[in-house]
């Protein structure tokens, strides 16, 4: 428990965490694990940080391309190697166990996530394991110049569909009963478009899904994927995230357009959505707190004539999310743009900004750009307008 | 431990195990909690079974799509309700202690993958917790008619994608220097190829990824994926398995095509590999171990004249993994076509049957079916003829 009482105070837990060996048992879905190694593997593997020498442990198999492929700071072991180190009759002839003694460490690190039936087998030979609480390498909220490249990549794919979505839409026709239809005559629906956006990231290896393209009325839960036709004269919330199937860094970017003329409602509603968003992109700069960007936005919205409220069904309506969240090898990280982040914004942190209003009674409008946040300001990876009616 | 011992004893387990209060906590992405629960969700939730009864707990926003979409029988709860078994001056208001609180529970039975973090978090809070060392649903292994089904519906996009490829290989043209074109004139590429399946597989509503496609010697490592131009007269080991994203249920199959004429070696090792497939297929039936079909299988190949043995850069060559493996919601599952397997095959149990020869003298043959063990023999759901030249 002592060890995680340095991860509270800032900038010093860098340092003081070097001092505890630090260990990571999972495949590359977890994504400290593709941070810590920089190797991308559908198994198992295992990471660890000892006197600040890094290690990961692969098959043999994997071995030749791990070390064309993990990052440059980590050294590649093999089970073989590391089994060496417990004797042939040893009762537990597990990995971990004799990475332990290979590397003569009595006491780990782990994430809070780490798979609990490999700690209590480390455990039980009478190795120490406390899981951090918090984020294992808050570091990862501040972006290399190397990982803004990667992430300006995604950004480029994602708004390259994001205009090929809004082509759709706009080129779409309108079949008698007000529904967006296809060239060949039938109708144009949430699941087709879909199917097809998904589809478009894949020619450029990206991966995305459960991708949102809620029309009309289902726009107004803000988790709603969309389904079923698509209607003239309403909003469509199209919010892309697709992830780098070679980098593994994802691109998030939303647009809400409506074919045909809107409603005034949905108008007026676009207009304080639009204005919220340059706000707030405006005030973002490292050393501004989340909560305050976050209540920037949240005060042009109320003031605009759409207060936070429940209607009378119980159904949440205004703007009832957070402002925006890190993104970078998880679509969802550190830092947070909400009520809940009074810490300061640091220089190179990449978070989204993504106001939004919700109504059962009209739908939904949410406008979201990705930024990364400097010195003096922020520089947009969105260079797309934001227009409703196409 | 006790519990654990339980877990080992054929289908008492079942009945033992029910004694034991159960814990899950994780998303959808461990396919434990989707087969438990049923319900697909990017963010974590909890799924416990105590005294019979089974129960998820979900954030009130999610409640309404858990009703819709979650397992008949499971009992849905909010985190709000959990939440009230807690006093408010609790030390941890944490969901998992609540939960057992709620629910009366000192002693939960949970997957060795669960999170370390909330174990300790119980156990501090004087609740036990025991790790389950082996599968924690070994009923997953057999699969229901809708299961079943399920798998059939994945196995048939699948196959419609590898008609694509047979497809854009024997149509491809042949560069000056050996290498397939596509019909723009430039060279059709691993990478090109596996892009366009992949969108293929998208516009069907399912995700593949690292989809192998590995021509000329890089087929002799079973795992390569491939890159870069595909050569004529080489064969070209086509893997590919994808998900369905609406059930979850994985589709795999392989087969390997050569564009024109292919050495006499590479079609000797075809003939020798369809063989071994045929003849594996013939004899699984419910009760046959799995170390006996691949036993077969291995047998035909070294008979054929490729034993496995290394070469003398110590490289693999022959066959030298495993027959098979289960497919269902993962897509590598339980039960296994492996020498490491003695117990016989349940009825109803879905397992890949593929065989392969490798030499990097000349690649890869790899042939991949995907079938469901019957009382009296197997139902095949591929019905693609193997062909080697194409």
């Amino acid at each position: 428990m002592l060890i995680s009482k340095f991860c509270k105070s800032g900038d010093l837990v860098f340092m003081e965490k070097n001092i505890f060996p630090r260990l990571i048992h999972a495949s590359s879905a977890s994504s400290d694990m593709r941070y810590a190694s920089g190797f991308n593997a559908a198994d198992e593997f295992t990471w660890c940080e000892v006197d600040g020498e890094k290690f990961i442990v692969v098959s043999a198999l994997e071995f030749a391309r791990a070390s064309a492929e993990a990052r440059k700071d980590v050294r590649i072991l093999t089970f073989y190697d590391v089994m060496q180190a417990l004797p042939e009759n040893a009762p537990a002839r597990n990995i971990l166990v004799a990475l332990s003694r290979f590397l003569h460490v009595d006491s780990w690190c782990v994430p809070a996530s780490f798979p609990l039936g490999e700690a209590d087998l480390l455990r039980e030979n009478g190795i120490r394991v406390e899981a951090e609480p918090g984020d294992f390498f808050p570091e990862r909220a501040v972006k290399t110049p190397e990982e803004i490249e990667k992430i300006r990549v995604s950004m480029r794919a994602t708004e390259d569909v994001m205009r090929f979505v809004r082509d759709e839409i706009a080129s779409a026709g309108v079949s008698a009963s007000g529904f967006l239809t296809r060239k060949n005559g039938e109708l144009l629906t949430s699941g087709f478009l879909r199917r097809t956006v998904e589809s478009e990231f894949k020619r450029r290896s990206f991966s995305a899904d459960r991708t949102i393209l809620a029309g009309g009325l289902q726009g107004a839960a803000p988790h709603c994927i969309g389904e079923g036709p698509l209607p003239a004269g309403f909003p469509v919330v199209c919010d892309i995230f697709p992830r780098s199937d070679e980098t593994g860094y994802w691109g998030d970017m939303t647009r809400t357009f409506c074919k045909g003329p809107a409603k005034p409602v949905v108008r007026k509603a676009f207009s304080a959505v639009k204005k919220a968003s340059e706000e707030a992109l405006s005030m973002l700069r490292a050393g501004v707190t989340g909560k305050a960007v976050h209540e920037c936005a949240a005060e042009i919205l109320e003031g605009a004539g759409f207060p936070a409220k429940r209607n009378a069904d119980g159904i949440p309506c205004g703007f009832f999310h957070g402002l925006g969240h890190g993104v970078g090898l998880d679509i969802h990280e550190q830092p947070r743009l909400s009520p809940g982040n009074p810490e300061p914004l640091k220089e190179h942190v990449v978070v989204s900004v993504e106001p939004g209003l919700y109504d059962p009674a009209w739908g939904g409008i949410r406008l979201e750009d990705l930024v990364v946040v400097t010195r003096t300001g922020c520089e947009n990876f969105c260079t797309m307008e934001k227009e409703l009616e196409v």
